[in-house]
């Protein structure tokens, strides 16, 4: 596997894509993309747990159960969510818009929205620029589809990777966009996955979920996601490889894998205001689930989160949030150690020394935070950023 | 029920206290309280439902079955938490130095610490600070202990209400330190009532734990709390009151209510870094835990936070943590009031015009957010704070 230089959501073969300011966003930057498969494309989608879900959430899980794509329309700036009726019915006049614009039959066309909930679609900004983004499909407009989907994001999210499978060059690309703070609070997670893989449909979704659920759902706890959360990939068949099976399917799965757990730490990297991105290993839990738990109650503490901001070695912090998070402990077992400097042996903290060492450790961007709790033998990583005073200023500023 | 002017813990008849500076804390302030007694109290308690217990939690649940209480020793600075076997040998020692000071058996007497954790209680300030604590004693105590309990709190909790019970005048006094932000991340909650109440152990615990679960148990979610949280409640009856039964007993809960809520109030309102004291109220549930599960999921929302801060009536925030908090609900059916601005009718916004009179109500340092979910008759309220760059900045200063 080899990462392609500057690759993105157009290296595989037969993807194009555009991304052009419709007007959707307040200030001139893009905010309408579209990207496209020259043939059918299988695909798979894995979507918000939220309650409360977005319009073209609704349309695209209805669509995806058809299984096909041909392209998919994207927007920023606006979530048509809890838009009700109307919000459903933009939804789908953007389908068949997009359809109308790339010559596909409107039950290929997918659609995802990001921005400011409870207001309108501005269709009449929307129409024409769907029109204008379909002319503008190309092999070089990865990078505009990317910047397109941003809301609070800082940098643009893409990656794409190659490698060898069933004899051809098999490629997967893909884009995304942060996410708040991600999780507790959400703000929308998006990310599309582009591969000219042949495989079929049902292959596809499992492969996909696996990879999810060890990149962007170690990011967000179930439950805690945003009205518009989307994530889906496309598989075009155009490297014409044979059937995944065995280690060829392995591989795949390892590219799959590295193309959304690079996304997901480029999400958390770019948190709002984050200043570090920390990986909390946590093992010796007694279930997957339990360790899990553990990751996230520490991951999410607005406590912890303030003293890796500060680079403060606060481990009582991690304790308290290791204590209450549910899972089975024994206090007096409990390791820290960030990255190889141990902590908190025994469920104590080694000394003021120590602590000066591990300081060390938190001036460097990343690090990782491992978490021993030895009662049994199960494990779960989990990435979180810090919480810093930019945290609060975005979001004030956010809308207003 | 009068509200006494400027009363608190020494206002019931028969309670005694001191706060002193021991030189636990780096700075100067009262750091060490003892609440003192003159006849022996019944006592109830609640605890931290936290896996990791400091050692004061450990050694006062174990007083507390005993169910009488002389005294209660406090110290803010260090928590003696994650202190192991020396933690609990000097939460031990504390007691029997306290016992000694007021002349009580060691097993009446309870202790509390708030502050870091990790470190190692300083006994040999606190052994000489215990004997002077014990020394100052006095019914015009109350405002220096309710200053040596707190650690970021800005201004002194405290309360006192009295009543004719069965005859007799009855007082209810307490004190509190805050909490970080409280939930989701706790800090350390303390409360201390006393009252000159004649009841029984087992009529006071019930009273107490139906006030405590109205008031401080509606600023912290059940499990998300400190290594530390406690809240104790004596009663020595030197009210003289007769038996507490029928209506009597429902105007002294109604005065342990008011003195717990009120004190709630006073650590949301000092939460750090806020600005505003904000009640979530929902109604409409399917159930109360589903009330208090969306109650919580709003006022736990950093998003939603932020935009309490901002002033900013962006109810698609809240929305999005109505639909992540697990309760069962229909987008369309919900409606959300700031005050008496409806501003969220059947799932959908009320337009600009209403935003900015719900602007007006933001302005206001207290206001109640009214979530009405039409899906059923269940309810439940919630206390929050907004969140201000002052909560990071307090976080990072905290320990360093």
């Amino acid at each position: 596997m080899k990462i392609i230089k500057d690759g993105g959501i157009t290296s595989p073969k037969g993807f194009l894509a555009s991304g052009i300011y419709a007007g959707i966003k307040r200030t001139e930057k893009p905010d309408l993309s579209i990207i496209y498969s020259e043939r059918d494309a299988v695909a798979a989608g894995v979507f918000t747990t939220n309650k409360i879900k977005a319009a073209p959430v609704l349309v695209t899980q209805r669509q995806i159960k058809k299984g096909i794509a041909r392209g998919v329309i994207i927007n920023s700036g606006n979530a048509n969510a809890c838009t009700g009726k109307q919000g459903m019915a933009d939804a789908e006049l953007m389908v068949e818009l997009t359809a109308s614009a790339i010559s596909s039959d409107p039950g290929k066309v997918f659609v995802a929205s990001t921005g400011v909930i409870g207001e309108p679609m501005p269709m009449e900004k929307i129409r024409p620029a769907i029109k204008e983004a379909g002319a503008r499909l190309s092999s070089d407009g990865g990078d505009n589809a990317a910047a397109a989907i941003m809301t609070t994001d800082t940098f643009l999210k893409k990656i794409a990777v190659r490698g060898k499978i069933g004899g051809k060059m098999v490629t997967v690309g893909g884009i995304a966009k942060g996410s708040g703070m991600i999780c507790p609070d959400m703000a929308t997670m998006l990310a599309f996955i582009t591969t000219d893989a042949v495989t079929d449909r049902r292959t596809l979704s499992g492969l996909f979920k696996r990879a999810v659920e060890k990149s962007f759902n170690k990011i967000t706890v179930d439950g805690d996601t945003s009205t518009n959360d989307m994530a889906l990939c496309l598989a075009n068949g155009m490297a014409g490889n044979s059937t995944l099976e065995g280690k060829e399917l392995d591989r795949f799965q390892e590219m799959l894998d590295y193309v959304c757990y690079t996304l997901a730490r480029m999400i958390v990297k770019d948190g709002e205001g984050a200043t570090r991105l920390v990986e909390i290993r946590v093992k010796g839990a007694r279930t997957s689930d339990e360790a899990e738990k553990t990751g996230f109650a520490v991951a999410n503490s607005n406590l912890v989160k303030t003293a890796l901001f500060a680079g403060d070695p606060n481990w009582g912090r991690i304790m308290a949030a290791i204590g209450y998070s549910g899972a089975n402990i024994k206090e007096d077992k409990i390791s820290i150690s960030f990255d190889n400097v141990n902590l908190v042996r025994n469920g104590a903290g080694r000394g003021k020394d120590v602590e000066k060492k591990v300081a060390e450790v938190m001036r460097k961007r990343e690090y990782s935070i491992t978490i021993d709790l030895n009662v049994g033998t199960s494990y779960a990583t989990v990435l979180t950023s810090d919480l810093s005073y930019d945290y609060v200023k975005i979001n004030v500023a956010y809308r207003s």
